[in-house]
């Protein structure tokens, strides 16, 4: 069965608390390489039948994400 | 700067509430061709310096992940 991927973001402006806790706690155990951490949300959708891509989107950002402080990538199994 | 994306992803094993919430709203909003959703967490991390496979598998396994629940899939940069 085909999945698509949705990886939904905090736009860049956005401030991150759990990117940043992480990134604290990397950097007390001597993870210093790691300089910058955002977390966001990880969608894995199985699809059956015909779904079109603006069909993917529209659920993606307005189903999955918040627009107003999120951003959306789509990841399709290639064709 | 090269960034590291990490993915955790529940086990297929364990049950995702989260997902089988938002696919409840997927059906009852129409998008009955979506037949499934699991729900993980999707990091995203700036490296510097020098930093090997085994230490960012290590990191993700250990600190980002719960690894009795969850799998962790590592996208590095392209070398």
């Amino acid at each position: 069965m085909p999945q698509v991927v949705v990886d939904v973001v905090l736009k860049p402006e956005i401030s991150d608390p759990q990117g940043q806790a992480v990134l604290g706690a990397l950097g007390r155990l001597g993870h210093t390489q790691v300089t910058g951490v955002r977390q966001g949300k990880h969608f894995v959708l199985d699809v059956e039948g015909a779904i079109s891509r603006d069909d993917l989107e529209r659920i993606a950002e307005t189903l999955l994400a918040n627009p107003v402080i999120e951003d959306v990538e789509l990841h399709l199994p290639e064709a």
